[in-house]
Parts: structure tokens; C-alpha cells; sequence
């Protein structure tokens, strides 16, 4: 028997239609590529998604057709992301981090129809455009007045002059299916092909309602939330759905992630979080500017750090100098990406602080939404005991079933393979400890390669370092490590291997050291081990 | 095009699920109706539903079939809220407030399969039983050794009897529609027959997940709730489904709503937040045992009135004297219940704190879910303007589409029309001034009766007063006003009238005053003002 209640769809259209009639004037301020500050409040940044969607119908860019960004965290950015999605086409946000070719496979695999792109990245379009066929419209993103002049530039449209040419009065957004694809983001794969995830209204609004929750980003129509996420990078966390969701503002730093200018930009806006993915290098600038100028925030409350773990160091810099809690979170671009988020239980609040502090430094509990179950190499299930390592599974309604243009399932049994090792804990907080392809399988047992990267590189002397594994007759694999010094520095193998061994187990110490001037890098910023075993593999085997 | 995200089905299952596996240890107190202090947590109430569920296959019950309550609030009545609905049954909540006939009646008209009951209701069920022939067991929910003797008790069956019969190991809940029912709730109409709300897995959870929302009741695993809101009311405004989707902590009073039995539940077991429906006699009585022994708060930080408006008296004495907020909810049976909730925007936080006020005395704002709009008695749109009153209407996916079996929809071009008269405000806070069939069409213009009821009861000698409208001749409807007089006191309608016209303008005051020595009540409390008209309706209509 099915419940008598309205099939009413909620998707990206009723998120802008809630903001403008609810919160209209809740702000949206933007710093531009062209440096200078811009606001704007949800009821405009509605008005313009509606001549977005008039201007692609005039276009003949049917429903479901992809329309892709190449662009900064912005108020444009922010209105494509509303006028094409709610409008029934899909919004493909590109990364511009990708190399020329990468981007032009993508955009072909893809097949986008339209790409509006910021002006800095008017070379990377210049160098993929020929070898995108599929494109009709290349739209740079700027004011009227700044489109750049010769002949170079004969096909491009500017994205302002094409608004203004458009009404902004009411538009009947479609009636989509509740599982109608919304928008589309590349995996940056190290290996193979990039693959894409076609997120659905339902999902998305869904992820929204869980990104905003008290024990998930808390976010409420008195937040003011700064995302450095990019917005190119899994919907910058789906944080401009949960603020329309939220009524919340929103306060974007463009191109500049300075420490001055992300900074100066919270303290103006009045920010109280701040969200960034990746490598927290942006966080390291701002403690550093605030630092040397001596300064203190006045309103910022919570940073969240997703995609890599935030050294300890800069957790407690953020505490007791700043007073402002750094709250882990653990998300995939096949997740949408909300995994995990690092709130504490009430039972927590009652532990000693250390112990406190150590489960802050995991990636956090799961969100209702998200189930996880973590299973030894013959698929068994592990215990969530803290202390039993294994790959991570997850399901859940935003979570990917397949992926783009791939005929098969990405799904096993109903369950997706993360490729994340890792160990759960009674309280349900997870602990990544390496990623399947990196962990060390020595002896039967597993070495987390993550783990001795970060001993190592709590050496003084030691700038960056990764831990591969080598293949090995006996062992099947051991661990080698890789070392970049400081610059101007001494350090000897030997030196290494001894401040290793006094940190592991015996069985864990790498085998060898190597020392090289630099690490290869993928566009996430993560180190791209793989290439390391590609090198290295030969001569390990020479010497085993 | 459709998204490619995974199907995942999310609904009451699946919020046991989440809750046991990541909120075991999470407690669930209740006061018992014997009167003593139980203590469970989220693991064994899971554990316990999924006795149920095996009972319930065992009873041949089928999928989709109605499973009745007439409960208190507290564990049992929780753990059927559970194995119920996530098992494929339909939890049907009855109102025991109700007469015996009405309560058979709408018995009948679910055809309940099973009636679990607590000890205090056991002369209802002796009184409706007869009347009953779809009902196969009635489950006393009481322990073991607490059942009555003697022969007019041989048909009673004793719940931890039952559910001691099952194991509690591992239960494969059912894969069900996203749409499936859940759970039926029927609104007790003040005309014509009781009206039963279907509601779905779907529309459960996605309600849970915006009740749980910062600017809702703001819930998170370091919650600890009080529902004095009854469980058998639009379950208990989806408390017992957010507490499971955040983790909280649950306190359930039982039938003990006395002053000291409420205070001595919240001081004893750490409650953050109490949410109670309709008139707030309960607040009133805790009010009144704190003051009268001088008590304090230790914990308490917000309650939740639904239903009706808290008295700005009451707002005060909890604000200044205890330092507790009272947030104003509205919602309907329709609406699973949640429409909107009082929580202030950031702009509104610079306002000075008397305009503060006005507004938290305001139903509120409208959750993501939830789309309003008031028009006239044509049916055209009105403004958010705050002072344009029209019928409120709503729509969306835990709004009621079609009442239980009735064969026609109870929704007009997609929207419900809720009944009540309100306004809106540019802000987008709501403000219902009346319902549609108590408003007093005078000349053209509406008169809110509960305007004109309140600023009766402002009175010192008024203990309760109801405006109705009567049939006039020249302005269509002109107010009267039923006063009863606070025990002792002398008053005369020419003082009433006078007391009216200081505070009303001329063409807003009752053209009579009628005594009586009590109003007739509903069953939620509130007065039945049909009944007032009809008995003076004649004699309004001579006297014109």
C-alpha cells in the first residue's frame, strides 16, 4: 500500500524558488577575477539563473544537455549553477588544474554543448577549443566592456551582454523527473580515463539537507559561509544548494586564496565558516598572515577540511591561538561528496581532552543518508573495532550507481567500492588509513603507507616523503620510502631509517630510503604514487 | 536524462538501521505508567522492533496491514514506531482522548489488524472492543506480571509475553517503495467524520531530515529531547524519527505532565530541548512548581510550542526568568506536521529587541520542503506584505495529497488549503489570524475572532472567551462574544463591551456579549466554536 502524500518533486528549481521568496535579500558577495569586491543577494542571483535558462532556450540546448564551467568560486558561477541545472540541462563544472588534452577528453567524453568560463582561463580554451566539436558557445564570463579584442577572439560571447539581452520575469521551470541528472563532475582518476558521476535533482537536494545539518556543516539562515572548496570540485561540497536550502549567505573568494585576501574578506563579510578540500594550504597562509600581522578573527567560528587530514599542528593553531574548531570531513566525488563529518558524540564530551582531540583528528561518523561497512580481501565484514583495517564500502541515495557513458555498474551486490582502506570505531567515527592501491601488503598483514608518510614527514629536515610498496619474493610487498629534503639540508639514508625505527614497529620500517628533488604531483595535489612504483619497481626487485 | 546515482530506498528501516549501528549507545528514557524510570538505548529499541516485526509476521499480518497504538510516550510505544512500519505495516496512532464511539469508529475505518495499548487506557479498549471485529489482538503493553485478572480480560494479550517468544537477532526488513505507507494519523475534525493521514516512508524521512535542521529543532547526537508532544499526534511532530537520524538522546514522560514530574525528567536526565502541541497547560504547570519552589534550569535551552500560540507571558517568564527560548512552530496533521518554525534570520538579529519579539510571536518561517501561499476568497494571490490576511495554502512531499480511504484528492491544482486565514510578511514569517471558518466576514472585511478572543482573556475577570460570528442581515456576519467569568468575580457585559472598545476599532467589537459557565472543548483542547454558533445562531438572528 503506498502512502496518500503529494508526489511533489523537489529538486534544483524548488532550492532557487525557496531562496528568492524566502531569503532573497541573504547576500551573496563575491571577490572577481577582476579583484574588486561584488554583491549581490539570492532574489538577483534567481532573477539572472531565469534569464540563464530564457538565453539556452533561444539557444536550442535541449533538456539534459550539458552546459560546463571553467571557473572560480563567483556569483556567475554560482547563477549557472541554478539557471542551467533548474532549467533541465546538466551542469558540467570542469577543472581547470587538468592539462589541455585531459580537459579536451573530458569536455568531448562529455559532450557539452556550451562552456562559460572565467577570464582567466582564456589560454587553457584557446589551447583545447579546436578539439571540442561538440562545443557551440564558448561564454566568458565578464563585463561587457572587458571581452578581449582581435581576431584571435572572433567566437567567443559575453556571458553579461547575453543576460541583459534576456527577461528576468517569472519562468516556468520544467517539470523534471525527481531522478532527472542535475549537474556532472570528472573523477581526476591517476589511472585511466577520468570518469563522471551524473548527479540527480534528488540527490542533490537530498545531499543538501545533510551537508546543513547541526552535526554536518550546521548551517541555518544566520550562517555566513565562505567556500574555498572550488566550485568545480564535487559542487564545492553542494555548498550552494545547502545555502539556498538554508537561507544561509554566501561570501566567495574568487581567484585570490591569499592569506590577506581570504582574511580580510571573512573579517568584511563577517564569515562564521569556512570549508576548503585538498591539501589545507590555504589554511596555512592565513595562519601565517595572521601570524606575522598579529591578527585575530572576529566572527569565524568553524573550518571544515575535507579530501586529506589536517595536520595536528594546524588543528591546534586554529584552537588555541584563534579560538576556532577545525572539523574533519571525508567525501568522493562519487559520494556527492558527503561521507563523513567529525562533530562529537555527547558520550565524547566527557572524555579527557587528549582523547578528545584524538577522535577530532579522524574523519568523522557518517551522516544519515551514507551506510558504510568496511571487508577484509575476501569481501567478509570487519568489525567496527577501530583497530581492523579494511576497504570501505558505502550506499546510499547519493552515492554513484555508474558511471557516465559506462555501460556497467560501478556497484557490487548494492555496495560501492571506495578503494579507501580503513578502520570504523565502536562511536562509528572512520579512520582512512591508506588508499587500497597504496597500502603495503607485507606478510599477510597491511602497512598504511599514509601512516609512515606522516612520520616521516614530522622529521625537521624532511620536506615531503611517500611510502610505496615494492614487490618482494619473500614478503610479497615491503615498504620503500621516499624522501625530498628541506632545501640546504644534510640527511642520510641512514639518518631516515633511524629516526623511522624508533617511531615502528620493526616490521613496519621501510626497507630502503630513496631521496629525490621533488614528488610527482596530481591536479588534486595528492602525490601520484603509482608513478613512484613504476620507477622504482625494477631496481627493488634487483635488490631483494 | 536521468542521474545516475543509486536508487537506495531511505525510510523507517534504514533510520533503525542508522541509529543502532552509529547511535547504539544512545539512551532512551522514559517514565513508565507504573511510574518508575526505564532506561533502554537506541541498540536494545532496535533489537526490541525487530521482535515486533517477528510477532507481526507470526500474527499473519500483512504488509501494508494497520498496527494501533493508544500509548503514552515512552520506549514501547517507540520500539512499534520502529517494528511496524519498518517491517512493512502501517503504525496507526489512535488519540485516546477521544470518545469510545469516535475511536471505534475510526478503528473501524482503518481496519486495525492489531491494538497495543498501554494500562491506563484499558477501560477505553473494554468500552470499544465490541464495536471492533477487525482487531485480532489486543496487546496490553504492560510487563508481564502486571495483567489483570478475570474473565472480562480472557481476550488480552501482554506485549513482552509476545515479544519475550521472538529472537532479536538479525531482521531482513523488507525492500519497500520509496512511497510505501508508514503510518496513519487520523485529524480529529470538529464536523463531520475523523479524517486519516497517510504517510510514507518518503515523506517520513525527508520530514525527519528537515525537523532535525538548525533553523527547525535543531538536532544532534549531543541532543537530549523531551516530546511532551504526544506520540499518537502527528507522531509526535517526527521527534521519534529525527532523534534516530541525528543520534539524540530521547526522554519520554509518560502521563506524569505534572510540574514536578517534568522538571524533576528534564534536571535528572540532562534535556536540551522540549517540544509540547497545542495549549501549554503543560508549561504553565511547570512554570508555575518551578516558581513556587524556586527552581532553576540546569540544562534546558529551548522549548517548542505547535499547535497554538504561547502566551507572550509565557514567553517572557521562560526568556527572563529561567533563560530558555520558546520557539513557535506551526503544522498540521496534513503536514506531517512540520510547516514552519520561529527561529530569527540574521538580519532580523539587529532589530531592536522589541521588534525581536514581534516576530518570534509569529508561526514562524517555512522549512525547504514546504512552499505557502495566501490568496483571496477568489482565489487570487495575496503579498508577503504582513497585513494582507488570506487562506493559506500549501504544498509539497509531506504535504496530504488524498485522505485515507476517500476516493478524491484533498489538494486543488496541487495545493492544500490548510483552513487557516494568516498573513505573511516580507520576511516570510507566518501569521495565522484565524481559521477560515471561525473568521467573521463583517461588511467585506474579516475579523480575526482569535484577535478579539485574546484580547478578551486579557481580562483579569475573563477566564475564557470565543468570538463567533453571527448572521446579519446588513454586513453578512457580525462578531459576538461568549465570555466565562473566572470564578467569583462579577462582570457585566456593558463592562466587557467597554474593555472592547478601548482596544479594538468600533467595527471590529461584538455587537453582544453571551455568558456561559464553560465553552465546549475538542479533543486537542481547543474550543469547538461550530457548536457556539449553532446554539446562538437563532437567537442572533431575532435580536438583528
Amino acid at each position: 500500500m503506498l502512502g496518500n502524500m503529494q508526489q511533489h518533486t523537489l529538486g534544483v528549481a524548488a532550492l532557487i524558488d525557496f531562496a528568492d521568496r524566502n531569503h532573497g535579500d541573504a547576500e551573496v558577495v563575491s571577490r572577481r577575477v577582476e579583484g574588486d569586491i561584488h554583491r549581490t543577494d539570492w532574489r538577483r542571483i534567481a532573477a539572472r539563473a531565469r534569464r540563464i535558462a530564457r538565453w539556452l532556450d533561444a539557444c536550442k540546448v535541449g533538456q539534459g544537455e550539458r552546459v560546463a564551467t571553467i571557473a572560480w568560486n563567483g556569483y556567475r558561477h554560482l547563477e549557472l549553477y541554478y539557471g542551467v541545472s533548474a532549467s533541465g540541462r546538466v551542469l558540467h563544472t570542469l577543472n581547470p588544474r587538468l592539462a589541455p588534452a585531459q580537459l579536451a577528453w573530458i569536455i568531448n567524453d562529455a559532450q557539452d554543448r556550451v562552456v562559460c568560463f572565467d577570464a582567466t582561463f582564456l589560454p587553457l580554451v584557446q589551447a583545447v577549443r579546436a578539439q571540442c566539436p561538440s562545443v557551440a558557445h564558448w561564454v566568458l564570463m565578464s563585463d561587457a566592456d572587458r571581452m578581449p579584442s582581435g581576431d584571435d577572439y572572433y567566437y567567443l560571447e559575453n556571458y553579461e551582454v547575453l543576460l541583459h539581452a534576456q527577461p528576468d520575469n517569472l519562468y516556468p521551470w520544467p517539470q523534471l523527473e525527481a531522478h532527472a541528472a542535475s549537474s556532472l563532475c570528472y573523477t581526476s582518476g591517476t589511472t585511466g580515463n577520468p570518469k563522471g558521476v551524473l548527479y540527480s535533482h534528488f540527490s542533490t537536494v537530498l545531499h543538501a539537507y545533510a551537508v546543513a545539518l547541526p552535526d554536518s556543516l550546521n548551517l541555518s539562515s544566520r550562517s555566513c559561509v565562505l567556500p574555498v572548496v572550488p566550485m568545480f570540485h564535487v559542487n564545492a561540497w553542494g555548498l550552494p544548494y545547502a545555502a539556498a536550502l538554508t537561507g544561509a549567505k554566501l561570501v566567495f573568494p574568487g581567484p585570490a586564496l591569499d592569506g590577506k585576501s581570504v582574511y580580510e574578506l571573512m573579517e568584511a563579510e563577517a564569515v562564521d565558516v569556512a570549508a576548503a578540500a585538498g591539501v589545507p594550504t590555504v589554511w596555512q597562509m592565513l595562519l601565517d598572515h595572521m601570524d606575522a600581522q598579529g591578527l585575530r578573527f572576529s566572527t569565524l567560528q568553524r573550518t571544515v577540511v575535507g579530501g586529506s587530514a589536517c595536520p595536528p599542528a594546524m588543528m591546534a593553531a586554529f584552537r588555541e591561538r584563534y579560538g576556532v574548531d577545525t572539523i574533519h570531513a571525508w567525501g568522493m566525488t562519487e559520494l556527492s561528496p558527503l561521507g563523513t563529518v567529525n562533530t562529537l558524540k555527547k558520550s565524547l564530551l566527557a572524555l579527557p581532552q587528549e582523547e578528545q582531540l584524538a577522535r577530532r583528528r579522524t574523519q568523522g561518523r557518517t551522516v544519515f543518508g551514507v551506510d558504510m561497512r568496511i571487508v577484509d580481501s575476501q569481501g567478509a565484514d570487519l568489525p567496527f573495532d577501530g583497530h581492523s583495517p579494511g576497504e570501505l564500502l558505502v550506499r546510499g541515495p547519493w552515492v554513484v550507481q555508474r558511471y557516465f557513458n559506462q555501460p556497467t555498474d560501478a556497484v557490487e551486490d548494492g555496495w560501492f567500492r571506495t578503494g579507501d582502506i580503513a578502520t570504523i570505531d565502536p562511536d562509528g567515527y572512520l579512520q582512512i588509513t591508506d588508499r587500497a592501491k597504496d597500502v603495503i601488503k607485507s606478510g599477510g598483514e597491511w602497512i598504511s603507507s599514509i601512516e609512515v608518510d606522516n612520520i616521516a614527514m614530522s622529521h625537521p629536515h624532511i620536506a615531503a616523503a611517500a611510502c610505496i610498496a615494492m614487490p618482494h619474493p619473500k614478503w610479497d610487498e615491503r615498504p620503500l620510502l621516499v624522501v625530498v629534503r628541506k632545501p640546504g639540508v644534510a640527511l642520510s639514508a641512514q639518518e631516515v631509517l633511524a629516526f623511522m625505527e624508533a617511531r615502528l614497529p620493526k616490521w613496519q620500517v621501510p626497507d630502503a630510503i630513496e631521496f629525490l628533488d621533488t614528488l610527482p604531483m596530481g591536479a588534486t595535489g595528492k602525490v601520484v604514487k603509482h608513478q613512484l612504483r613504476q620507477r622504482f619497481a625494477s631496481a627493488a626487485l634487483e635488490t631483494a
